[in-house]
């Protein structure tokens, strides 16, 4: 039969996320194109016996129904976080426990966008976003991203001219980019958006993986009535918890309440008990340490690889932290046919053409430093590297 | 700052579930208002052996990020059960996981409907499928569900003169009448259905809990390309790990890989590890066979009570299976008095009324007998009983 699917279906751009995970799941090919964490840095012995403790200990409870807002240890974990880390003064009656980060997008989205709102984010901008966006109908309207944060000329035209009703931008470490906001780009947003109608969307997640282990003040600190502040588990403990949270005013976390009900009742009781139990018994900055350490390192190499192995015309973001960074391709170069010519020579690169809402992209890739161990950042580099020398 | 929400925000009914599960955990109050299965059936002792060796064996797979699509073995598992319990040919690539059934009610909902488009449900409907429904701004039309299922004259009224996109029903002990549909009634509904537009959209959460241990037909076996079919791991296993899936014709369940990803990317992968480590170490059956025969003895015990203790004005649901019966109340006995003086004297029911898309329900209550034992029931109808009798 034919079945008839809400207008909203057409709405959503080709997914490059779920064929990612999969390519980047091909048995030799080195890919720089997925979003992993490392594996290495998963404390799996860890989390066995935070597992083993709440299922022995509170199991009964673990496995029952339980609240919308989730559970409220690990909320009051989050918000303690946020004042000994930030000075800012959380509250965990401020902070809804959801699936990971892409849950909050989809759900402010609800919240938020009648069909034809506005919306505004960086370009290039997150690909889950503009996804979870788009099932709303939205006008997406992009501002390009320099290396300190937003062009502020081209952000407060948006602002004042289209009236979106929110900004939604990844302040630490940029999915895909790798740029981070300076503070006096953060302070002028904050000053440019007070008094208007407009919401900061604040995705952090990965503001705990500087490389020299110092946080930045989020835009929440500069305004916190007009900022919806999200954080994630995924790249610091483990993501196949898929537990995230959303830190904004308590007006805006009532409405999250009822949809967040609607969507799913409550997130995963077991895992937020486990995640819980796991960040109490250990020091969560010391493992940090160890995974930035790694990342970095991991990150210095593919920037030295880019410099020494590729094209002078080419050029690259230098990261701070993250997972991610931007690799501008020789002038000419299509990114689409790197990214094919890539999958056959064996290493997957991210075309920046999904992340941008209105065209372009097509002249540069997305590097993911996580993932590899160096011995197969060292190989990909020089597979890339040939299939990039061969498309010049 | 005045926040500005969309338009579907002011649509959503007052909600009583969060209340609920508040209430029911009010020390010295005996809950008959809640959805909790028993906790007595949930195996604590097993889900922790699972846990275990999915940590020790495979735990660094188990915590990393998954496909959209759920963890294929326990799609397996699920197809093979309807092929030898239902005799459907369930084929893995038709089964989705999800974060229980309340995410399927959100992911359905948000493929199929327009703000304006014709809904059908059950009166009295199961109020988590009007929540997550009434986010997308339909108009939701309600037809009367009598002792064996659906008012059929009315429902082909429905399809016929409204053209609603889907009809939602749940056929086996429904929620929160208790009632379930006959075969007769479910072949008539299929013939119904059959070359029109309209989807069944059938939630079988409750499929496995009949006391006599046998399976019903699905609606879904005589309507397959025009059935969406709903299933919970929640009332057999543990709700607390959130896993549900939809088993839905391909087209459909692209569209459905398509929002899910949107919406939270996987569900929780090591639940999903766990819990088919879980079912494929014991026998379902077996452990379907205990919780049955507890459930169906408190069922008898609260029927009982409520013939014997109770104004003989008064009517009840005599459910196969599942969790809740419904009790009409004495004529000029408000439900939401019930509800509010129960309360006060330590027992607590639910109206039927947040149940009821288009009024009424103020003459029912739902009562759930699987969360309390025997004694608490006594104890709870008791009171019950003082508060009715006292209204009426």
């Amino acid at each position: 039969m034919e079945y008839r699917f809400a207008d909203r279906m057409s709405r959503v751009p080709e997914s490059f996320l779920e064929e990612l995970f999969r390519v980047s799941a091909t048995p030799g090919v080195i890919s720089f194109a997925g979003g992993l964490p490392s594996a290495a840095m998963i404390d799996v012995a860890g989390i066995a016996d935070a597992a083993r403790a709440v299922l022995e200990e509170e199991g009964r409870a673990a496995l029952q129904y339980s609240t919308t807002d989730g559970y409220l240890p690990l909320r009051e974990y989050i918000a303690d976080r946020y004042r000994r880390r930030l000075g800012i003064p959380a509250d965990p009656a401020e902070i809804q426990i959801v699936n990971g980060s892409q849950q909050c997008l989809d759900l402010v989205a609800k919240i938020f966008l009648d069909p034809g709102d506005c919306v505004g984010m960086e370009r290039p901008g997150y690909l889950g976003a503009i996804e979870a966006f788009s099932l709303y109908e939205p006008v997406v309207r992009a501002v390009p991203l320099e290396d300190d944060g937003p062009d502020l000329d081209l952000f407060e035209a948006l602002v004042r001219q289209h009236d979106p009703k929110f900004f939604y931008g990844i302040p630490n470490s940029q999915n895909p980019s790798g740029r981070t906001y300076s503070q006096e780009k953060r302070r002028a947003i904050a000053d440019i958006l007070d008094g208007t109608g407009t919401l900061f969307y604040e995705d952090d997640a990965f503001g705990d993986l500087f490389f020299d282990g110092k946080p930045r003040l989020p835009v929440k600190s500069y305004l916190p009535e007009q900022t919806i502040l999200s954080g994630s588990f995924s790249k610091v403990v483990a993501p196949g918890m898929r537990i995230g949270w959303v830190y904004a005013p308590a007006p805006i976390l009532e409405q999250f309440n009822v949809v967040k009900q609607a969507a799913d009742l409550h997130s995963n009781f077991l895992c937020q008990k486990i995640l819980h139990r796991y960040l109490i018994a250990h020091d969560l900055d010391d493992h940090l340490r160890r995974v930035t350490e790694r990342y970095g390192r991991n990150c210095r190499l593919i920037c030295d690889l880019l410099d020494d192995l590729f094209p002078d015309s080419m050029t690259h973001t230098t990261p701070e932290g993250g997972m991610f960074l931007m690799a501008f391709l020789p002038p000419g170069v299509s990114a689409m046919d790197v990214f094919r010519e890539g999958v056959r020579q064996g290493v997957a690169v991210l075309p920046a053409v999904p992340f941008c809402v209105d065209g372009g992209g097509d002249d540069a890739v997305r590097l993911n430093f996580s993932a590899a161990d160096e011995d197969a950042i060292a190989e990909g580099m020089h597979r890339l590297a040939a299939v990039v020398r061969g498309l010049a």
